[in-house]
């Protein structure tokens, strides 16, 4: 996939996330994109990402569930204000609540699929379902409540 | 603190999970003590464990409250079956579910205390609760339900 992601649209200042930040240098760099209604990221750990061999890191996963979930939130507000991505005023969520459940352990080596739902919109807070799963199986599910930072920690374009 | 964690009893072939096992070179080698009916774990993100800029990424506190947990699942059971950490049957725990409240931006740079308490031990699984803190400031909450690993994924000692 070679069009923007989700975390393209963050203003500069904030992409430094260990996670999904482009201009974090040690980070994951995960990028999320609609697929329909549904929101959808591709990662696959590195060998390092181990928990005990052969599978991969519960941390590594509740990171990728958690910004893949902060970038739908930001998408999915963007769309439900009729608005383009990336469009004054910038949004970006930060994460209030993250919830795991590990189904079974997810094998090293393999490409994951980070899928994402929206459940709820409501004023600064967005609701965002996820699971983690490769070839159909489906390793973790996920809930993450995000809020909208506030206005006074985002960054000012220049000028205004 | 010098003694040995919680971690340093695992099994050398299940010491390579990147949050705490000792064999992982590009890990964070977390180490978990007693304290009293506590436990504690002291940890200082690096500099690129980063959210937006001056505040440390959710999923790193979401991995240190993970591996703190499972490793106080196994020292509480230890406890509990009044045995020494380390003896035969040897315990080691995964996570079945993650939950962490982030309260408050932690901030980069200072070094983070995780505590927990065992809130449940019954049959295979145990329930411990966590804070993520610095100077009495408590930055995340976490619940992680923590199970045994199944003894056929358990290594065998040489001889038996």
């Amino acid at each position: 996939m070679n069009q923007k992601g989700f975390q393209d649209y963050y203003p500069d200042e904030l992409s430094y996330c260990y996670g999904c930040g482009w201009r974090n240098e040690e980070g994951l760099k995960l990028k999320s994109y609609w697929d329909g209604e549904e929101t959808v990221a591709i990662f696959k750990p590195r060998s390092y990402h181990i928990a005990i061999p052969g599978y991969v890191y519960g941390g590594l996963i509740a990171s990728i569930i958690d910004c893949h979930s902060t970038g739908t939130a930001a998408a999915a507000t963007y769309r439900a204000e009729g608005r383009e991505m990336g469009t004054e005023p910038l949004l970006r969520f930060v994460t209030a609540s993250l919830h795991v459940e590990y189904i079974r352990p997810a094998p090293l080596g393999v490409t994951l699929e980070v899928r994402g739902k929206v459940k709820e919109i409501k004023g600064r807070k967005v609701v965002v379902s996820a699971t983690v799963s490769a070839g159909g199986e489906i390793y973790a599910k996920g809930e993450v409540v995000a809020v909208k930072m506030p206005e006074h920690m985002m960054p000012r374009k220049e000028g205004i």
